[in-house]
């Protein structure tokens, strides 16, 4: 969830100047055409961690725009007016009208984390009090608003650094309270439930943007540009009908993300590979014949560029399972029978029983990457799919799973190269296919859709395991070191 | 939610064959285009009381269409197998393929229900299992399923009734077990567990349809068509995107329902009238200025036709109350203020805090009334509506507020009446405009609209109460003994 937030934002001052010049001007126009048409609100949530720059972007947003028709609501503990009727009366109270922007900083969020964090709330009360959230917040949009949520985040180093940092400011040194400080001991605890919060009420409606917050540049034009893109579409989008429009992709500021950050020469030499190599795989045996695995099941699904490594990686698997255990579902284009049925069907069909393992070779994440890019479902299809697909992997969670999201990242060098490789070797040969060349031609657009991908589904549940696939003995590695950490952590929760 | 099952449907024996015979017809056109066609698959779910007649209807649909593209899926207690995956594994198994019809008896609402009534899930744990089922439906419906919901329902004393005779014809005997009896103990917790379970899964993606179990002819026609017509709509709708779209309110088919069951001719004398107010009047009073009122606030919608006898009935209870602690909100048209807000927003800001009373002359259900009668909104928005008024009643109830709803109903001869003689009454002249005759050509759509407001919305904590209104006294008394009974029912939980 948060990983596309830790991978070293920065933009230079002069970048930033220049950037910031062209977007305060074109802020500033689509806040008049808002005003002007008169027609719906901006609700703009901004939250996230202590430290994480909310207050300067806030400022920095009544900079960029004309403050007369912006509007900030913060919210403190309720008042007694507000503690004596429904929870959401004080939200209701602050929305803005058509044709201005209120910026929610502390929103209807903001209790539940804090009150599940010291246990005031049950896991139960929170996931009601996310499902009336969802509810009002799908209200909402379907009353025309336009609502956008950031979520500022910060790595545990980063917000001590950062906290350090804004105390030696004379000018920001304010910000930074005891309270800041208290709240750092419980970094851990905040991640965990908001990591669920986000999760739950990531809608395709109103998704949430996640922000890295330690560079005062990037955040600012981050949160700025997703503002300004969501604007501009709904301002030229035709405005009769009121209807719930999903917010596109938002389009990334700067080249660092999730996949650019990898560092691809990661290799192991033949030794050491052949030392981890059997290291971890006894290890998984051992795991797998685990008494207590016959509670639990395991769910693995690869996915990654053509020629990555999924086959070999999912052998060095299997070859520590007794055969009788797994079983693996290669993905290809459905069958008739699965074509007629909803697009998790196939799926779900395979899902082990307790005590089994599921590979999946290629999986659900299909409707994310090749049926988005190559147009095979329409775009709204393939938007809702990111919360089908985290409700999915939920219930394979709750009732006992261990589920683990494999991308392999290979450069296109080294793709070319086994490609030459594959169509050289004459039992290889049947690997590489016309298809596999097209696919090539659309790199971009399969990097683009990863990184989406596993910001939107990358969860404490079910997190997506990033491995650095340019040397085949370290993937192999890394992806069985993942499944038996994972797996004993699990099993030492029973 | 149940009120309109229980006002005496029956069909004869002759219109039965006559009906059927058309039905059975189109049916089984519409179930030929549906194989054809390929497209959607039907979701039909058949859920109610004991004794209800849910497997005879389920034969009659296996008589009527064909059989081999219909399936029927029983779930009993689950397997092992099925127990050791995730709940919603079952269902997806079972899931109908496109083209066809698939009926589940005893559906994904079973068990919530039954381990409620046992209280073996708590009331949060059924909120979480519902929300579960609403995203599983409404990815249902986002994958192109037609998804059909019914309720059979029975009353209390209808439930034996209707026991005992299948328990006398032979052919029908073996469907009563010790266990249907059995249950009939729990009807009460039945109906209040139901009630809740289909409110809060009364989507508009996937409403549920209350229908009548006393007579066999009127249930099965009511399914039947209520089937056909979902099957047209759909057949005829264009079918490339796959989007969820709100089946429309189902036609009635006969003239029975909860305004034509009334008895108007109901009245008090002048002597019996000044008693019962007096008395009511008193006890509302008392029950105003109970310490424990101080803890709840009390939230009044009045609706009704024109010249009802709203006003007078307000004034009749705001005699009995301290005017510091109440409130009048008249609903006209939306100021500028409130048009630039979501509708439900202007009902919002007058919520009344804890020991204070607030009174809607006419109130929210504008929405689906004369907005939808006129056209004002689209017919998505009024659709939504059910389900979003009964989430802000929801969050009333739940921060303590009594909620009741009135309908007042008189026939058009008394408007008449009453329309003429504010004409002839200097200072009621005011009351009678242009608009109100025009409503009154209007009476058929709006006696519709509020027949589908009442079964849509009223719900086992926030009722619709519904009024025969013809007798000005007999309307106040009902209304005065309505609020205190609540109140009183509410203030002795405390």
């Amino acid at each position: 969830m948060f990983e596309s937030a830790e991978v070293g934002h920065f933009i230079d001052k002069k970048t930033f100047r220049q950037e910031e010049e062209v977007l305060r001007k074109e802020l500033l126009t689509a806040q008049n055409a808002l005003r002007e048409l008169g027609k719906f609100p901006v609700v703009l949530l901004i939250s996230g961690v202590d430290g994480a720059g909310k207050g300067e972007t806030i400022s920095t947003l009544y900079e960029w725009m004309d403050p007369r028709y912006l509007s900030t609501l913060a919210f403190a503990d309720p008042s007694d007016e507000e503690r004596e009727r429904p929870y959401m009366w004080r939200y209701w109270r602050a929305l803005p009208p058509k044709g201005r922007i209120g910026i929610f900083s502390g929103s209807w969020y903001s209790i539940p984390i804090t009150q599940r964090i010291a246990r005031e709330m049950t896991r139960g009360e929170l996931d009601n009090r996310l499902d009336q959230i969802n509810r009002f917040e799908s209200m909402l949009v379907n009353e025309g608003a336009l609502v956008l949520k950031f979520w500022f985040h910060l790595s545990k180093e980063g917000q001590k650094v950062r906290l350090k940092k804004l105390e030696k400011d004379p000018r920001t040194a304010w910000r930074v309270t005891k309270l800041s400080w208290e709240r750092t001991k419980t970094y851990d605890d905040l991640q965990d439930v908001a990591g669920h919060v986000l999760r739950v009420s990531n809608t395709a409606w109103a998704p949430w943007i996640i922000v890295d917050g330690t560079d005062d540049n990037y955040r600012n034009l981050r949160v700025g540009k997703a503002l300004l893109d969501a604007l501009k579409q709904r301002l030229e989008s035709p405005m009769g009908q009121s209807v719930a429009v999903a917010p596109p992709i938002t389009p990334r500021i700067d080249d660092r993300n999730v996949i650019t950050a990898l560092d691809l020469s990661q290799s192991f030499t033949a030794k050491e590979y052949d030392r981890e190599l059997a290291k971890w795989q006894g290890r998984l045996l051992s795991l797998s014949r685990d008494k207590r695995f016959a509670k639990r099941s395991l769910v693995l699904a690869f996915e990654g560029m053509d020629a990555a490594g999924k086959g070999g990686a999912i052998r060095r698997i299997t070859t520590a399972l007794d055969p009788r255990q797994y079983q693996i579902v290669p993905i290809a284009a459905p069958s008739d029978e699965e074509r007629a049925q909803p697009y998790l069907w196939r799926f779900w069909r395979h899902i082990p029983r307790q005590g089994r393992v599921t590979i999946f070779d290629r999986s659900w994440y299909g409707r994310v990457l090749v049926e988005r890019i190559e147009g095979f479902c329409s775009e709204a299809d393939w938007l809702r799919a990111y919360a089908e697909i985290n409700d999915f992997e939920h219930e394979l969670v709750e009732a006992g799973a261990v589920v683990l999201k494999f991308w392999l990242q290979i450069d296109q060098e080294e793709q070319l190269r086994r490609f030459k490789e594959r169509e050289e070797i004459e039992h290889k040969r049947f690997k590489i296919t016309e298809e596999d060349w097209r696919n090539r031609d659309k790199w971009d657009a399969y990097q683009a859709a990863a990184v989406d991908m596993i910001d939107r589904t990358s969860t404490g549940q079910a997190p997506w395991v990033v491995v650095e696939a340019n040397d085949k003995g370290f993937t192999r590695v890394k992806i069985l070191k993942a499944v038996c950490q994972s797996l004993e952590a699990a099993l030492e929760q029973d």
